[in-house]
């Protein structure tokens, strides 16, 4: 678990995550990436109890303490100088180095999966990372050029085709090879991450009604139809068109395990209807398991005690059974 | 309550909504404008017991009975002679002249509102009426350039500044005017129809995170904010633009009356996805009230016994209520 950037609500997470049942009930003992002082600092101004350990990588874990791994390349941090929403430039070394240190330890095997909290890309380039954000740095890490994002919760799964484009450029971005692409990804992840032996995947419209017959846009007969027909060709239970209004009640109504969309509103809007305070964000495709909370740094409420752990939990929860899962079926 | 296409599910759904209990618990008396041999037909047909009565403007309606009237320039169909889903120049003429009648009724002061059942825009056309839908076909016939569509649920209600176009025209359809028109439209509706003094009202966003300060799209800044400025200086409680995948949930949690969307999918999919069986279409900014049930025709089920009345049910409540509002407040 990587502790994010150091004055956003990571810490916070940390501690309640610890402190709560949580932990008890992980699958798997749980390590913090991160800086002891801090996590001890937020620890007395937030009032959470905490036993912080130092452990470094092979030994054993135990219950009660949180077992923190402060990487010797992390820069010193000073508690007393930090201000809480205002990420600096050491504050910002820090956290990449965090994050540098869990994906190495995840490819030497050391840790089983990461867990990421929340860190914002102005923060990692002003310290010299320019990366568009938190999931291309550990692609990159991990030399991976093929993963995406899933959006994952009990009732919910989605993928993202287009993420972080205007609107405006989104029926221009797609491709039947990216759809293609992304139909497969996500079958392969509901198969081998989460124990899916047919995966059943629904491919969202882009347009309204499907695009009723042409009437209302041709991408589906252009982009969205043939890809799902390769990808059908390729053995892949997929289907759609469907229209976007619908195809979410569907699926969380348990007619598909997956609804691959083709722009980010189009998946988060349902997605975090269902799934406000729950939602894990999942990097599948990469060598290792890499789960994250589907939210910020929260900078506004930083320092203030008021963080819900719940994403946190659920991310871990994640990372556990996707690594069960993985290595029974490696 | 007009019949709709009378070869979908409405006679169906008509049936339905005296047999049950919601016609009982009915604030205000219903009756149907439509053909009673067709509704006799289905009734025999579907086995859904009903007593059919002749009505007339100006009678008096019994309860435990059918009321229908029957126009006299609607014309003869012979039940023997429909196919369920299949709909012809006759029965188009018909379902036409039944909502010419329904609105003649309302604008007179007959009924205190029109509730109708579904039709298809390709019956419609067939039989001479080329109107883009129902709603544009009411309007017509009420005179008013000045309306919209407003999805309404107790959870959550939004208005669509666009609505059946493909996805790749919705940006640039997008104008100042015509967001502070929908913002006011909304407002008014909320305040008159539904009876909420002060209605708060969110505006959704185009694109992913607002825009991300211009990072993601510039229509938030160029369009949406000023015209949330202009409604907010003409004293409308309306904030935004906001993330779109957030917006929802904060509404559907009390934060807002009614979240103003830009475009279908942005408010349709989280309104199927809270109210699928039970959401009501209302025309808003209409002389007189109308609602509709949300879904289609649905010719693929017609004459099956599997239509379900739940959104006629929710229809008819809710034209009973905002007559009631309008009318303490006209």
């Amino acid at each position: 678990m990587t502790m994010g950037c150091p004055v956003g609500i990571g810490p916070e997470l940390i501690l309640k995550f610890f402190a709560g049942a949580a932990s008890r009930a992980a699958t798997a003992p749980v390590v913090v990436i991160g800086d002891p002082s801090v996590l001890a600092w937020c620890s007395r101004v937030l009032s959470i109890p905490a036993r912080i350990v130092p452990w470094q990588p092979g030994e054993p874990v135990h219950p009660g303490v949180i077992a923190v791994h402060a990487p010797t390349a992390s820069p010193f941090l000073d508690p007393q100088s930090l201000v809480w929403g205002r990420p600096d430039i050491l504050t910002g070394k820090a956290m990449a180095c965090w994050i540098e240190t869990a994906v190495a330890l995840a490819l030497e095997g050391q840790v089983r999966g990461v867990v990421t909290c929340p860190i914002t890309k102005k923060a990692l380039c002003e310290a010299g990372y320019h990366f568009p954000g938190h999931t291309e740095m550990l692609a990159s890490l991990c030399r991976s050029g093929n993963y995406a994002m899933m959006m994952a919760g009990d009732r919910l799964k989605v993928t993202l085709v287009t993420i972080h484009v205007p609107l405006a450029r989104v029926p221009s971005a797609l491709t039947s090879d990216k759809v293609v692409e992304l139909i497969v990804m996500t079958g392969r992840s509901l198969r081998d991450d989460f124990a899916v032996p047919s995966p059943r995947l629904a491919v969202a419209a882009l347009n309204p009604h499907a695009g009723e017959s042409g009437l209302f846009g041709d991408e589906e007969e252009r982009i969205i139809g043939p890809a799902i027909r390769r990808a059908a060709e390729e053995g892949w239970l997929v289907s759609g068109p469907y229209p976007p209004d619908t195809v979410f009640h569907k699926a969380a109504g348990g007619a598909f395990d997956a609804v691959v969309c083709m722009y980010h509103d189009q998946g988060l809007i349902p997605f975090k209807l269902l799934h406000f305070a729950d939602g894990v964000n999942v990097t599948i495709g990469l060598p290792i398991v890499r789960t994250s909370v589907d939210h910020g740094t929260a900078y506004d409420i930083a320092g203030q005690g008021k963080a819900d752990p719940s994403s946190l939990i659920a991310a871990v929860a994640m990372a556990g059974k996707i690594a069960a899962n993985r290595e029974i079926n490696p």
